[in-house]
């Protein structure tokens, strides 16, 4: 495997004629961010430490001022006939760049996973079976011996798809300069045609290039779904929560912070809490809510690149919170006997304990329980299943009934928790 | 600064006549483990890989039983004639080293800082200012220029005191050589002053030879107090807890394993709390106890470098089970009536949360929440605090108010948690 390259050539010379607007491609917000806000990070996440842009120069004020704006540094290259081709704009590049680097369209949104493994390629970074691109607007690729033999759009039976991703060698700008001599417009794939790169293959992750505003919201919509964060959720999450709280996500991301939405969520829950003097019914299908509500600031977050441990940790306690003012209440409205109280009380802690046992074993091995004890997530008890069933008893009028259970339950938790904890630990 | 050496010589060819037994020094247990074992596995948790032992040939056998018992390699290197002194066993390891090697003495235990800071220096490293060693029977060394010019146990007006830990380059072998050919008797102490060795200081840490069957004992009890996790105790640790701990700890660290440590301390916790329907006062008493006996898991697993993930992920389950075992029995036995159930449940969460935020902390930033915000260790409210507080009330039989003040200050020194951490976070 060859090492990373430092250095990234982004295409940003295009105008988006089908986008409307004024602003270009690359600065357009998907899902809280722009374009190129995410394309520079992943890089930068990746080891790329040199980037280098080509625009034209009526953007160009634009992108620096985008550049200043977040802290990125990055040398811009203007291309003057953006007409002739992002060939064109690939070949002003090549006093910028030296030996091997990224080249990247700054149109082009791509999944983590993706960028990944592409970078660890060499040449034209295809996808067999692109899941998220209409097939009939995509570059087709034809492969001979693991080079690119033929790519065009009216190419029928072909080997894969450009994802316009590539990791390129120096020498590509000799295959360029000819193109140059020959004719005005150089088509990028005329580059690479004639230069035989290399084709590398990442199939089925997550990209798409951006053309019209629907392209736009489907891409925000995915990046929301591939936001969901896959450990640690319950069945109630998987199969129903999730489902809608990544549409609330989808809509919210653009006008809503990490922040706003995970006070909000607090705020219901506790809203849920106090109800609970008022209508028991109406407090568990509200708490219920909050529990839906709670993946939507993660969700944006993760899909804003706005992640922080900080929003974690603070997460974390307030729905601990939520859950002892909902539960506390919830006894207090009922009034429980003395006798019941001890139950009430260990439901209580039962729902912080599943909570700590789990967390406090990342705190020593510093690894996500879920993901080194599978077997974890299919343990009922977690809470998006403990706020259903909260609901659902409330509602069948078994108060009593639910803290038994809880208590019950989330003990049982803990200690399987401490049982596959240990056995996993002690098989490394 | 120079590379860390790759490569390791230990001394262990020597008599130890006044430790009486056959047992050579270095395999002699000191909190539990031989002291070639906190050698052996210190050089190699500082990246050293080859280790070459010199040893007599009487003392081969168990050397190697040592070595295949613990899995460490070691090269064997056997010096026939032990009388003609350390320098000569420095002298015939010359053909298993290559280029840099730290020289070691074969029963002198260090702390971990001391080899830390030691194998990044370069020659002999010499302690301006023993704080462990008797100064009647430590070498002296004198320094010209940063260089040895006399060592020796006679020398009056030292600049500091040989540590048994050297840095050498492979040319020492030529003073060694030099010295063979002039005499019988090779005294490291005389090698080191011919090459003229550089020397590199490291003062104030732990180090000691190991002479007489008092040396080990005073050994064992410097490690166990080491061997106290700083970060984390409250007041009442580190001002009556830890003196108490740390002696039943030195008792036990050579007889008891950690998880044997940790059930009992579990078992005394549980049996106080089902104390509370006897006596109350016996039982708080108790509970202080098992406040106490909690830290000698943690003392005893770190002075015998038996410390494992494990271990402090399950310890921390248990406590939390310990007071909640114990706050309910009390509340129970004590009657407490509906009213104040909630305040009981309160107490019983905030000692639970308490543990829970600082703990999501580390799993969230990846970092000790007391090292990060030192301030937190002020903030009353710790484990070993509310503890002793529970058994100052009980006895005072002012349990109403233990529960409400156990419940106000928990919840309090959350939010404060929340704050301090959130404001350290921005900083950042």
């Amino acid at each position: 495997m060859s090492a990373v390259p430092r250095q990234a050539v982004i295409l940003a010379a295009g105008e988006g004629r089908r986008m409307g607007g004024n602003t270009p491609k690359p600065l357009l917000r998907v899902a809280g961010r722009e374009i190129l806000y995410r394309t520079f990070s992943q890089l930068r996440a990746l080891g790329v430490e040199r980037l280098v842009l080509v625009t034209q120069p009526r953007f160009r004020e634009e992108f620096r001022e985008f550049l200043s704006r977040h802290g990125f540094e990055a040398e811009i290259v203007l291309n003057p006939h953006p007409e002739r081709g992002n060939g064109y704009s690939l070949y002003l590049a090549r006093e910028a760049v030296e030996g091997r680097f990224v080249l990247v369209m700054g149109d082009h949104i791509y999944s983590e996973v993706f960028m990944e493994r592409a970078i660890k390629g060499e040449g034209l970074v295809v996808d067999r079976s692109p899941k998220y691109v209409d097939l009939n607007e995509a570059t087709k690729v034809v492969v001979r011996e693991g080079r690119v033999a033929d790519i065009g759009k009216g190419l029928s039976d072909p080997d894969g798809y450009d994802t316009g991703f590539f990791v390129l060698e120096e020498d590509v700008f000799e295959a360029a300069e000819e193109l140059a001599r020959e004719g005005d417009v150089i088509e990028l794939s005329a580059v690479v045609k004639r230069a035989k790169a290399p084709v590398h293959e990442v199939s089925g992750e997550f990209w798409m290039d951006v053309d019209t505003p629907r392209d736009l919201r489907r891409a925000r919509d995915i990046l929301v779904k591939l936001a969901v964060k896959g450990t640690g959720d319950g069945l109630v999450s998987r199969l129903l929560n999730r489902r809608i709280s990544t549409r609330i996500s989808a809509l919210l991301v653009d006008r809503v912070s990490p922040w706003q939405a995970t006070w909000a969520t607090f705020g219901v829950g506790i809203l849920a809490a106090g109800l609970n003097f008022a209508s028991p019914a109406a407090a568990a299908v509200l708490y219920q809510m909050s529990s839906i509500l709670d993946g939507v600031d993660g969700e944006i977050a993760r899909a804003s690149l706005r992640t922080s441990p900080k929003g974690g940790w603070i997460d974390s306690i307030l729905d601990r919170y939520v859950d002892i003012s909902y539960l506390l209440s919830l006894a207090l409205a009922f009034g429980v006997p003395a006798s019941l109280w001890p139950v009430v009380a260990l439901a209580l802690l039962g729902s912080v304990l599943v909570s700590y046992s789990t967390e406090r074993y990342r705190g020593a091995f510093g690894a996500d329980m879920y993901e080194r004890v599978p077997a974890l997530s299919y343990l009922p008890g977690k809470r998006d299943e403990r706020i259903l069933l909260s609901m659902a008893l409330v509602l069948a009028g078994l108060v009593r009934e639910l803290f038994l259970v809880l208590a019950l339950i989330t003990h049982l938790r803990v200690a399987l928790t401490v049982l596959l904890g240990s056995r996993n630990a002690e098989r490394r």
